[in-house]
């Protein structure tokens, strides 16, 4: 963990009243978190918007949980991950956490709420928290698009978890990305065939091929050798291999290798059957983008079948979504049983992946007008009531102590303004037009034309 | 500050591998948080909505900042309220705390961030937290809408503020509420009345008049019994009860009697002139809910000038928005000094006065199409086809492993759906309109129509 120097007192000089540290740390914010500021803060919402449509063209509807929770509700969920929570004690000398996640949180709400009706689905766009290392794209503080489906058996849920994972993507303007999909039970087959059948060698299994994965570019080899340097054993290493081998661009090719090499294993057929499932119920049009992938791992301790992730291809970014089905979490907290599966989209890689492809040119500002501002009361009046009349039509800002064009360009050049029209109120009464995007222009000539404003 | 009893270990019972207490726990929320599912968490984005589209109208853009803050951003604003910050120590040993407002953050961001050209007009939607006693709309997590507009001298800004305040109340459906203004610049005038020179006198009388604001029902006689009662003093009870009694209905009015009671201290009458400017920037439909009341006295330290509130008569609540100048706020981060203005809505408190009210009943729900499950994979891959076709005009949600059109309607009931239909696939390939709302059922036919769909 890199943390920060601390300076040591005595070179602290005293700035108006306050320790030089202390002025410092107020005009910083935490490691890991952002302020998002103009463009940034409207690239948040767009995206927002985009994936909420598609959330809801699925017929999923807006949860909201707290950002504190009892320590209680994320303990045993995560694995290694709860190393990272962020955790503290209020007044009341209750144990709180910030949430790590909004998966647990779900399955908190629906026991507490067996009177939601089921199928539950649901999206929840909240921040999460985790006290990690950070990279790009990677933050302390991170937004994710959780889109989850709460009592639902078939596998077309899972299904439909990809199809919503495909149109955000495709929403968003990405056009060359791979959605990887793989199976919990052919883990846990891999993990029988090597002969590790207690929970740790499982995990042990799992984290040795989630590392496969970050190294699969340099082929079998390079994994075998990786492996090796990682002190796993050479039974595991042998199988990863063997099963990597099988992986070939059609889904449904693989699944059927896979068949063959895990044929006495009933484990592995029933998570190879319900991958095949799950391929049938997916749009032809999809398929080309979705890949059988089996050193997909992927973290948390509650996915019980499916797993999935998509990776924007031609930019170096790890996953900007990942799912699967999570069969027992609501049982942990009820003693229901309540199959589910769901996926969330990262925010903040989204927003990194969009700029690296320049795709945030596709987001649109919105228009508007501003308005020069004068010094005198009487005409200040004047320009309020002008602006008012206006905001009918438009959104309206007057430009608080600005009342010369030249100075009014400048301040629309800095804000990056795509539609905007700058006016003067006269001393006459007239309102002029100073400049403008060529649209807007237009449109305020109308709205002056229908208003009666003299131009 | 009330806290949980916590049960003796010895009571304990073992569930499912936890102690009861755990399961409690994982069953509970922080006390002062919520839960927003279904048609509360929809009431939610409908209030953003409603507000933001105001905001815009104004020419505000929107601003986000983090959830957690390094600890010496908040010290030194909120004076007593500084108890309630939340915070904790990360893993590297940095002191942090959650957001405790949304006005301190802006002017960090201001001050870090000197090429945002000015006016910076933004608004902000995020959680804010205080460990604070919770009733009635009153959390310990809660939303606040701000608006602010940061380098702005003229007392139009202020006027704006209110005139957002009200276009949002108006638009969320509220026609009986009270704008109240008042002015720090009269309160200091009080304090000096009274004799009252050092910082500790003047907040002890701004405290004085924010605990007459709670009990003017009473009259001027409650008042002062009141303030007797909390033993201040009754040089400064006098005053406060001689300017009670100078407010009328009429603003102007009320300006113009405290004029002439202040007509010796230039302090009050600089406040006097600020608001009397910005009443005449008000518009005249806005002034019947306009007030000037000095027994307003707003708690944050930061504020330097007018200060306002808003309540929704004929309801049991505090105020739904408050804000107020703060010129002085920005140099506190940057020694650069910055004037602003601002106000934020309580999300909390407006949903308890729209329900109150009946006014939630004016929100609208997605109109969306259910189509009933079925069993066999090969009549499930049609029912995702049909949906995904659908989908190009309607969300549409599949019904997980409900068949039948009464156990669907109970869905649906349960879910207080507004504008829906049931359809079901038949064996033919026949697509059946089994119920729903009129107006759905209308369009659903006219898609069927199109699409060529049997019916």
């Amino acid at each position: 963990m890199m943390c920060y120097i601390i300076l040591h007192n005595e070179l602290l000089k005293q700035a108006g009243g306050k320790s030089m540290a202390t002025k410092m740390k107020m005009n910083e914010i935490p490691r890991g978190t952002e302020d998002l500021i103009g463009k940034e803060a409207r690239l948040r919402d767009w995206v927002i918007n985009m994936v909420r449509n598609v959330y809801e063209k699925y017929g999923l509807e807006p949860l909201y949980t707290p950002i504190i929770e009892n320590a209680e509700v994320f303990n045993g969920h995560h694995g290694e991950g709860e190393n990272l929570l962020f955790s503290f004690k209020d007044k009341c000398g209750e144990d709180l956490v910030l949430k790590y996640d909004s998966t647990v949180p779900l399955a908190r709400v629906v026991s507490m709420h067996p009177e939601i009706p089921r199928p539950y689905k649901r999206y929840q766009f909240q921040e999460s928290f985790r006290d990690d290392e950070t990279d790009k794209g990677h933050y302390r503080a991170f937004i994710q698009l959780d889109a989850d489906i709460v009592g639902v058996e078939t596998m077309l849920g899972d299904a439909e978890c990809v199809m919503m994972a495909y149109e955000a993507l495709s929403e968003l303007g990405f056009n060359d990305f791979t959605i990887r999909l793989n199976h919990r039970k052919i883990i846990k087959a891999i993990a029988q065939k090597a002969g590790e059948t207690s929970k740790e060698g499982f995990l042990e299994i799992q984290r040795a091929i989630d590392y496969a994965d970050k190294v699969i570019k340099n082929g079998i080899e390079g994994i075998r050798q990786d492996l090796e340097r990682r002190n796993i054993s050479s039974s595991v290493i042998k199988i990863i291999c063997e099963i990597v081998e099988k992986i070939t661009d059609n889904p449904v090719d693989t699944l059927e290798n896979i068949r063959k090499y895990f044929s006495d294993n009933p484990v592995a057929q029933e998570g190879i059957n319900e991958l095949e499932e799950i391929l049938s119920y997916i749009p032809n049009r999809m398929m080309p983008k979705v890949k059988i992938d089996f050193t997909l791992a992927r973290g948390a301790d509650y996915y019980t079948g499916s797993i999935f992730e998509a990776k924007i291809n031609g930019i170096e970014l790890g996953a900007v979504l990942g799912g699967g089905r999570f069969d027992q979490l609501v049982e942990a907290f009820s003693s229901e049983k309540i199959p589910a599966v769901g996926f969330a989209i990262g925010m903040e890689r989204i927003i990194v992946a969009l700029k690296e492809l320049w795709l945030t040119e596709r987001m649109e500002y919105p228009r508007k007008l501003f308005i020069l501002d004068a010094k005198n009361p009487e005409m200040i009046k004047k320009i309020s009531k002008c602006a008012n009349q206006l905001r009918n039509y438009l959104d309206v800002s007057i430009l608080y102590g600005i009342s010369d064009y030249k100075a009014a360009l400048d301040y629309v050049k800095a804000k990056a303004e795509q539609y905007w029209a700058v006016v003067k109120l006269e001393k006459s009464g007239e309102v002029k037009i100073k400049g403008g995007s060529e649209d807007t222009i237009s449109i305020v000539r109308q709205i002056f034309e229908r208003e009666g404003y003299l131009i």
